[in-house]
């Protein structure tokens, strides 16, 4: 950490955490529009259901996924802390990956050892906003829907963990000492009242809104399905937003004061 | 083959075809904005630069798209004529993947074992477009970059495989004599210009920079690079048009007539 940082620094570096959170945006979104032009396909997300001989234990959607981030351990992928996998035990990476202790788009260096792991909440927030999100009933293309899923989990993922770790540690550095005192007596709804931004989320809303909109605007019905902007937005508002915070929380809590 | 088709049945199934690949744009042109935000980081496609402990022979865009073809191989998806790998000697799937031979978009049925493969012309075509794409030099983050070229690059594959071998079925179908006397002869040039449509490339064009315009209305400059659509529209009029039209020609060539 650099220590020289005043609270002026601090307030710099969380707008650039705020605009890093803001460009993920489009991209979790357009991921959701993709994977909502298939049906909601339960069978993908079943037990012993993925077509795959031999293997009764694990969902389509599971096999894939754990593949993929096997893969991508070993590419060094899990080295940056707001790549949180879904699996555990995954290889260590086979790759060198040179990178500073600093994160590249704020300069802000995460408190050693304190990292946040929200993934089994995203991915059941997940497969429950494929209710809303997609048409149900099956259409035999589980390929492509979980092609979609996997992506869509790890930009959420990617928005999720970065906004927590790294918002919560500007937060704390701009009142070290307000926040020190809510963590010593372990006050959550007190350390969510002084993180909470109302604001803030209503602007993150009402531009979710806008680009759901603006990114479906050309968009030809008979060739895609257009999707309500109030799904996405009540994901937002619902899941995204509010997993956020519990991880801003559950970063000051484990942090040494 | 439905044998009962006419040629009006055939002009329709040649509007799902064409549909289909206009869905695909969005998805395309998206992928090349995200990739963008990276440099051109031309170490991430050099042999022996990958990080990779012991591997000389192979840049990190090779080894991860090697890792991602063959669980994908795995789950059933080379299986679609449209989805041609770029490795080949993929292992065989393990999952039992039921679609029957009609294309689900429009129906069509390819005539058997005849399949076009363009994966190294897309692939050396995308590299070469990534030094208009983005700012040279390097910014450290080939993970990031590489991740978004694997995407991008099936989407290519996608839009101009599927393109070629459905389009030329549909169009070989709407007059079989004509067609079959330009294949008989091997006339490569006699087929282009049976197959190409110059206003409808010009309609691609055009809706292409619309799209790429669009989709970057509402995006802060500060937070993200804006790309000139003509650097998008301009790979679509050198490459991807011409490539598609190449593989429609290639796939009549190979027709039993």
């Amino acid at each position: 950490m650099d220590n020289e940082w005043g609270r002026e620094d601090w307030e710099k570096a969380l707008k650039k955490v705020v605009c890093h959170l803001e460009s993920i945006e489009k991209r979790v979104i357009s991921l959701f529009l993709e994977r909502a032009q298939f049906r909601r396909n339960r069978a993908a997300y079943q037990k012993g259901r993925s077509g795959y001989k031999g293997i009764d234990g694990e969902s389509l959607l599971d096999i894939r996924l754990l593949k993929y981030e096997i893969s991508d351990a070993e590419d060094g992928r899990y080295t940056m802390p707001e790549e949180v996998s879904f699996n555990k035990d995954l290889p260590p990476p086979k790759r060198k990956v040179s990178r500073g202790k600093a994160d590249r788009y704020s300069g802000v260096v995460l408190e050693e050892g304190n990292r946040v792991d929200l993934s089994r909440q995203i991915f059941s927030s997940y497969i429950e906003f494929l209710d809303h999100l997609c048409v149900h009933g099956d259409d035999e293309q589980h390929g492509s829907a979980t092609e979609w899923d996997i992506p869509a989990l790890r930009a959420l993922s990617e928005r999720i963990h970065y906004g927590a770790m790294y918002v919560a540690e500007c937060k704390f550095n701009m009142d070290p000492e307000g926040c020190a005192e809510l963590i010593r007596k372990k006050d959550r709804e007190g350390l969510k009242k002084k993180l909470r931004r109302p604001e803030i989320e209503l602007a993150i809303l009402k531009r979710v809104r806008l680009k759901a909109e603006d990114m479906q605007k050309d968009e030809n019905p008979d060739v895609r399905r257009i999707i309500s902007p109030d799904i996405i937005v009540r994901f937002y508002r619902n899941s995204i937003i509010p997993l956020t915070l519990d991880g801003e929380v559950e970063y000051l809590l484990h942090k040494k004061v």
